[in-house]
């Protein structure tokens, strides 16, 4: 999928949503743990519910690796469910890696050919030779960790460089543009750190973005669109636990679909006043 | 395992040679691929015959995620046979990951206890809540990725701070080492950048550094031991392809325990030379 195709996506559903699966099992509700894969079964009950409301869905793959095979297991049933219901869903697997040349590809492989995500997060920590064999892949997408939405994230992330004056999130931006496009890159910025999206935006002004941070861990929708949106929306944000934990009875998945429908209704509002949508 | 006792089996076993299960499947010999679990075969019988010269083996989680679910039994089996068959021997998740506190949770727990690692390899790029999950696990470690030995390496981790005038890598050590203590924490810096090896050094004068890139990439173990060997060795030198790779006959595992026995043989010398062992 490129750019046009993801711009045409999020005119059509008139959102920019992402769920993020961070289906850890302990959260799920206990009338599902009875079931044989339960995180699917919690996963594909969700997908069910919110998918009219959503473009993109992000697998969190630390929530399946945490059980071992049988993680693994969950996590490939939720993506051969998405792509054989949903085939025109966005696919993030937020794996957050990054090795050398012939480490990071043997990671290429493992999400694009053999599970078939259409992008993987990668840290830029180790430069250029770990995040080409991802961009290298046709129609699929690094997104690359610029600013992070945790608590630690300025220690090394507000490091400023002596020549240049960058902040090390900026440089990371500014270097690694060069080592792929708008079609094979997005730049993970966190929706706690509103004024500084303003300053990623004008780095990169046309890489779409995935934005995380908004509802549980506190961003505001709105105050994202006002600094980052452009007249292609550029934005991923995803939202995980305010979505899918809502609630744990046997509604979950029509709270979760309330949830999502909210935020895509906020988001259509957003994508009017920039008249992305009529 | 803490650091007194991973110092005690260097010594009893005169080496801190770190064998690197890089088990790409297409590398691996002809006649195994016809094996229900050809990674697995190939990696017990690495271990068979390198285990008298190692201390630590180190599996790249890339090369079994590669192969899906059927990577992870392979990945699941062979850390399970280590434990059997070599109960004392370090155990490394080569895994570089890190993401925010609840999510590295879940990784040292996938980790830890899921698989029964001793130690996982992660990024510092998200700061400290992204790293204290794992130190947090009483006798288990976090190896930082400091100065990595990939030809990219520089371009982030060479950022000079405008205030206080470290290097990237160099203030990842120094910030980090409040974050946890000598029996839980090490360093990952490249065997290929020796002159910053001493730097490290008078950084962290008495961390473990666990080093790649002698052998495939280069280094050399003497002069990895001239800048960086502390009084306790403080060090453990991993080797991956040029030991287990340096043969793909009905042999391998025989060149293999060849290649291996010479590392541990100069190792011994490196030891002895610094008064370590007699």
């Amino acid at each position: 999928m490129n750019s046009k195709e993801l711009v045409e996506k999020i005119s059509l559903k008139r959102s920019f949503l992402c769920v993020g699966l961070d289906s850890e099992f302990g959260k799920i509700p206990e009338f599902l743990k009875r079931e044989q894969n339960p995180v699917f079964e919690f996963n594909r009950r969700i997908i069910e519910t919110t998918a009219p409301y959503a473009v993109a869905y992000k697998i969190n793959t630390a929530f399946y690796e945490a059980y071992g095979v049988s993680g693994w297991v969950n996590l490939r049933m939720t993506v051969d469910y998405l792509r054989a219901n949903y085939a025109d869903m966005f696919l993030i697997a937020d794996a957050k890696r990054g090795d050398i040349g012939n480490t990071s590809k043997m990671y290429a492989k493992a999400f694009f050919d053999t599970i078939g995500f259409d992008a993987v997060t990668v840290s830029p920590y180790m430069g250029e030779d770990s995040i080409k064999p991802f961009t290298d892949y046709r129609g699929k997408w690094a997104i690359i960790l610029a600013l992070t939405s945790n608590q630690g994230a300025g220690t090394f992330q507000y490091t400023e460089d002596k020549y240049g004056g960058l902040m090390l999130f900026e440089k990371v931006i500014e270097r690694s543009k060069s080592w792929g496009n708008t079609d094979n890159m997005m730049y993970v910025v966190g929706a706690t750190r509103t004024n500084m999206l303003k300053d990623v935006r004008r780095l990169a002004p046309d890489h779409f973005l995935l934005i995380p941070g908004v509802g549980a861990q506190g961003g505001s929708l709105s105050e994202v669109a006002d600094a980052a949106m452009n007249d292609k929306c550029g934005l991923l944000v995803n939202s995980s636990r305010s979505i899918i934990f809502a609630d744990t009875s046997e509604n979950f998945a029509e709270i979760a679909a309330q949830k999502a429908m909210e935020m895509q209704q906020e988001m259509a509002g957003l994508l009017s006043n920039k008249g992305i949508i009529k």
